[in-house]
């Protein structure tokens, strides 16, 4: 059997995602040590006891200490400070990569290219986004699997400064993982998420929230499926729409226009025009639709 | 064995319900013989190869000759027309049931109690609207099943005229489909559907439709369950939406209320509003998954 690719994976933050990637590491033998870090000893038992990790820590330096790869998993809003507390106390010895599975990015980006830029920064430690398109609605590593990311994309967003080697080493992590890895920029990665995810959470939750109780039990798969995710965590959701505020006011903004002419339609008993729209979303759809 | 409850089922239309609703009676030996009517020889062979009819027909008379329940499963627009034409051409000997499977029911209503009215109408042949909240996106009897029903509710809508014993027996028919039976007024009904399922359906159409294709390929699992109603067909949804402009326009003056506060809060970047917002949504979604 060959080698594991990596001695040490530090996985902060053990989660439904951060759960599932430790899990998927093991599982594949991609790595000897995984080592679940996180601030809660009942999350890290309970990474633990799914087999997410190989051992566990509430500290975080000496979580991190001789590892090549740190994916960081945490909420939205704290990624910039764990991966500057990573650059505080590292001092490898060894090329170390540290990416993140937030799902905004531009923010993230920018403030950390700040603090790659510092002198204080340990000049082997390199940060490059990525964004794994998986996940739902339910919370913790007793939800995760190990498959995950299989037939699932994940976005890595380098910036110009990203070495090519590190680059390389990211994408062989995912796609050994399973996933297919598409590169973006941080601004068109955060601009396509507001379209087709952080403004769709935001709409199913309006939905939700205007659906009268009483009429709600007479609900089919329809109303089912489209408020799906209006189950999510609202903490966590909180943040990415305001992490990515200015995209998804574009997107709400072209929602709304799209709206605006089904009201028009309905309004003037406009069966054409009506059903034109009609089929223009189910031709989107379809195109689309059973990933 | 019990002996079959009807003798002679006839099913106008054979798509998904009408062929799901013929598998269901026919696997629990409801009705010696269900007749499947229909315009489309092709569809006729698959609702005979998929077990949903023992006999077929394009002729309507034909078909519903002797039958002791009719069930029209057409297009929504169609509904009111079919049962004109059983009323006119009947003549039964017995008491006869003639039911729908309509999205919306006021419309329908109002415009049979004006036909049952009539004098030419046969005294005892009593229409009594029904719903069955199923169904999917998809089309014709392959795609039904005999279990469609199972655990679903059925609602359906007679008016004060209604025979109380044929009120009983409309009821006992969807029960022993395996579904819920919910009583409700016409208007009552379209209120609700308005509510909970026309107006989402919209809503996922105005999303897949605003979706800029190039980043649809990014769309997670967030994307594809709110837009998978979209897939539905186009000319069918016009008719409901139509059919329940109304309360469609009112349930959307409800939804568009509540995307002001989202966007408000957005804007304003005011975190605790939205993230207010989202934990409202997930109670209503909470309280009604899972189904």
């Amino acid at each position: 059997m060959a080698s594991p690719t990596w001695n040490k994976v530090a996985i902060v933050g053990v989660g439904l995602i951060g759960g599932s990637i430790g899990m998927a590491v093991l599982k594949r033998r991609l790595a000897k040590e995984v080592v679940g870090i996180g601030r809660r000893p009942s999350s890290l038992g309970a990474a633990k006891r799914v087999n997410a990790v190989t051992t566990t820590t509430t500290n975080l330096a000496k979580g991190v200490r001789d590892a090549e790869l740190v994916v960081v998993c945490t909420p939205v809003e704290d990624i910039v400070e764990h991966v500057r507390a990573v650059g505080r106390i590292f001092n490898p010895s060894h090329k170390v990569l540290i990416t993140d599975v937030g799902s905004t990015k531009a923010e993230i980006a920018h403030q950390l290219e700040k603090s790659q830029q510092t002198s204080g920064w340990p000049p082997d430690l390199q940060f490059i986004g990525s964004h794994p398109i998986a996940g739902n609605e339910k919370r913790g590593p007793q939800h995760g699997s190990a498959d995950l990311l299989v037939g699932r994309t994940v976005v890595i967003t380098p910036s110009q400064q990203s070495p090519r080697a590190e680059v390389a080493r990211l994408k062989k992590f995912w796609t050994s993982l399973g996933a297919e890895v598409v590169v973006m920029t941080p601004e068109e990665h955060d601009t396509a998420m507001a379209a087709v995810s952080h403004l769709p959470h935001l709409l199913a939750s309006a939905i939700a929230g205007a659906s009268p109780d009483r009429y709600v039990s007479l609900s089919g798969s329809g109303w089912q499926d489209t408020t799906r995710i209006a189950a999510g965590d609202p903490a966590l959701w909180r943040q990415i729409l305001l992490a990515n505020r200015k995209n998804v006011l574009d997107a709400l903004q072209r929602f709304e226009n799209q709206l605006a002419a089904f009201r028009k339609a309905l309004d003037s008993g406009d069966a054409k025009s009506l059903e034109r729209l009609l089929l223009e979303a189910k031709r989107v759809r379809d195109a689309n639709g059973g990933k």
